[in-house]
C-alpha cells in the first residue's frame, strides 16, 4: 500500500512501514528509543511490534494507564520524569504505540521534552488511525476539557498497520467508524454509502481513504481557516456530550465515536433548520447511526450542563459557539451561529 | 531608542514600545487580555504599566507566586485553569509582566493553551531583559532540572523599558549583569571592559547592546548548531550549581547570575587547561566576578552532587557533557569534552 505524504511527514502503511522506521532510526543515530504504551497495548500490540524493530539501540519502555481519564498533565509529568530518569536526551526518539490517548499525549510529551525530541506515532485503534494519524495535533485534557492543552507538532512519521485492530474491541472499531462516517458526510459520500450498505467492508481501504481525505483537507487548509473545519463536523456538540458523560460519576462514559455520532445526527438536524440540508437525509444519517450504535438516552435535565460545556469548546471565539453545518452531503458552511433553543431541539430530535 | 527586529518578532524599547503594543491589540481584535504577574510585579510594575495600556478590551489579571521554585507544571496548571475559568479563547492575548520565571512560564502557558494563543513579553528584571527577551525559548523546570519542559515559541513582541529596573533589588541587577559579562567574554569584549572599569555605566546602553548581540547570535544560528552555543558559556556548570543550591534545603539559593558567574570563572579555567585561554585572563575574569558577587563557598563534599546534576544538562547527548569554551575573549570552541577530574579542579580553582 503506498505511502501518503502528509504536510511535513509521511504516513506509511502495513509491513513496509517498519522498514521505513528502521531506516529512520539508523539514519538519525538516536541515543535511546523510548516506547510509550498503556497496559493494553503493552500486552497486545507490543509483542506484534517488537519483532519488526531492527536496531541495536537501547530501548526503554514507558507504560501509562489506559483511558481518556489519564490523558492529563499529571500523566505527562510522570512520563517526563521517567524519560529523565532513564537518561533521555535531545537525541532520544519516542515511539507512541496505542490509541489516541497515547499518540496525542505522547506527541505532546515529546514536543515539550527539552524543547522537543523526535517522535513516531503508531496508532493501534481505528479511531487513531483515521483521525490522529494526520494533522499534527497533540495535547491532553484539562479537567473535563478535551485537548485544552497542546500543540501543533509533527511526528517524524506515522505507521498504520491494521494488524493492531485485531487487538481492540468491537466497540472501539465502531468508535473509529464515526470518523469515517464524518469523512463520508462532509467530503466523500461514497464512504457513507459503503458503511450504510455494509457489504463486506474492506477496513484497510476505508482507513487508507480516510487518511487520504484528512491529508487532502489539512494540506489545503493547514491553518484551519476554512475547509479543515469540516473535521469538526459532529464534534462541536459531540465533544460537549462526551465531556458531560466523562464528568458524570453515575453515567457510563461514551466512546468518542458514540458521542460524535450523536453530534452528527444533531448537527444534521441543525443543518436542516438553518441551511437547506434535506430532511430525508437527516433521517438517513440517523438511521445509519442507530444501526451501528446503541441509542443513548439524553436526559432533558442534563441539557443545560451540556450547553455549559459547549461554551468551553476550544474553537469558540468571543464566547460564540461556531458550528460547521451542511448544505448537503459534501457541501459545508463554516462559522454558523446557532440559537441555544435550536441546539436543545436538536438533542430532542436525537432522542425521538 | 530604535526597535530590534528579532527572528520572528520585534523588540521595542522604552515609551514607544507601548504605542506598538496598543497598535497590536487594536489590530488583532483580541477577545480578552490576560496579564500574568507575580505578587511583586503586581505591586510594583503593574501600576507603572497599566497607564500605558490604551484599550477597551476586557483585562484579566492572573497572579502567581514569585520565585524559581514556582516555575513548574503545577503553576502552569493553575494558570491554565484560571484562563479557562475567565473565559479565555483562541483569540486571547497573554501579556507577561515580570522576570524570567514569568516570561518563560507565561510563554509556555500561552503556546500550549488551546494549541497556542498570542503572547507579549514585558521583562521587568535586568536578567530577563538581556537574556529572555530574544530567542523564543519558553519553559518550566521539572523538579530541580531547569527548563526541562518547554518549547521554542515566539511572542508577538517584546517590550523593554528600564523603568521597571527601579522596582528590583541590587542583587537582581547583579544577577542580570552576569549575562552581560557573558556577552562581553564571548562576543564583544568592550562590554566586559565597560563593566570592569565600571565608570558611570549607562544601563540602558548595556541592555540595548546585549539584546542586539543576542539577536545577532540567534539570527545567525537559529538552530543552536554553532555560534548560538556561546550563549551557554558559563551555563553548563552554572546551571548545575544553581540547581544544586535550589535543591539543598540547608543552603541559601544563588541567583541565576551568581551561579553563572561562578560557572564562567570555572569554564575560563577549563578553557585555559584544554585550549589556550591565557592564564592572566582567567584571573582577570575571576577578579571582575569577585568584585561584583560575594564569594560562594563551594564545599568539597558537594562536588559529586553537582557533577550528577551536570549529567542531566539539557544539552547533553549520549550522556556526554558538552562545554563551550574559549580560546580567547571573543573566540569560542563548541562541543568540548572535559574530563571529570578537571571539572572538579575548576571548582577548586574558584574556591581558592
Amino acid at each position: 500500500m503506498k505511502t501518503i505524504q502528509a504536510v511535513s511527514y509521511p504516513v506509511h502503511f502495513q509491513e513496509e512501514s517498519y522498514t521505513e522506521l528502521n531506516n529512520l532510526i539508523n539514519k538519525n543515530n538516536y541515543s535511546t528509543i523510548f516506547i510509550l504504551v498503556d497496559e493494553n497495548t503493552f500486552e497486545h500490540c507490543y509483542p506484534k511490534f517488537i519483532p519488526f524493530l531492527d536496531t541495536n539501540k537501547t530501548i526503554e519502555l514507558i507504560e501509562i494507564e489506559s483511558g481518556e481519564i489519564n490523558k492529563n498533565l499529571e500523566t505527562c509529568i510522570g512520563v517526563w520524569n521517567a524519560i529523565t530518569e532513564l537518561g533521555g536526551d535531545r537525541k532520544s526518539l519516542l515511539i507512541t504505540l496505542g490509541g489516541g490517548v497515547i499518540t496525542d499525549l505522547g506527541g505532546f510529551v515529546a514536543s515539550c521534552f527539552k524543547r522537543g525530541i523526535d517522535f513516531v506515532n503508531i496508532p493501534t485503534t481505528l479511531l487513531s488511525m483515521v483521525d490522529a494519524s494526520v494533522g499534527g495535533k497533540t495535547g491532553v485534557d484539562l479537567g473535563v476539557l478535551k485537548n485544552q492543552i497542546g500543540l501543533f507538532a509533527n511526528p517524524q512519521m506515522v505507521l498504520v498497520d491494521h494488524q493492531y485492530l485485531e487487538t481492540v474491541s468491537e466497540r472501539e472499531i465502531k468508535s473509529g467508524t464515526a470518523e469515517i462516517l464524518k469523512y463520508g458526510l462532509t467530503y466523500d459520500v461514497n464512504l457513507f454509502h459503503q458503511i450504510k450498505n455494509n457489504k463486506e467492508l474492506d477496513i484497510s481501504d476505508l482507513i487508507f481513504r480516510s487518511v487520504e481525505i484528512k491529508n487532502e483537507v489539512v494540506l489545503q487548509d493547514p491553518k484551519e481557516q476554512n475547509l479543515r473545519k469540516i473535521l469538526n463536523f459532529g464534534h462541536t456538540l459531540g465533544h460537549a456530550i462526551e465531556s458531560f458523560y466523562l464528568e458524570s460519576e453515575d453515567k457510563e462514559n461514551l466512546t468518542h465515536g458514540e458521542a460524535i455520532a450523536i453530534g452528527m445526527v444533531c448537527e444534521c438536524y441543525l443543518s436542516h433548520k438553518l441551511l437547506n440540508f434535506p430532511v430525508d437525509k437527516i433521517h438517513e444519517v440517523k438511521g445509519v447511526v442507530l444501526s451501528i450504535y446503541d441509542k443513548t438516552n439524553l436526559l432533558k435535565e442534563d441539557f443545560s450542563a451540556i450547553m455549559d460545556l459547549l461554551k468551553h469548546d476550544k474553537k469558540n471565539v468571543n464566547g460564540q459557539v461556531n458550528f460547521v453545518l451542511l448544505n448537503d452531503f459534501e457541501d459545508f458552511k463554516i462559522d454558523c451561529k446557532v440559537p441555544e433553543d435550536l441546539i436543545v431541539e436538536s438533542l430532542e430530535f436525537y432522542n425521538e
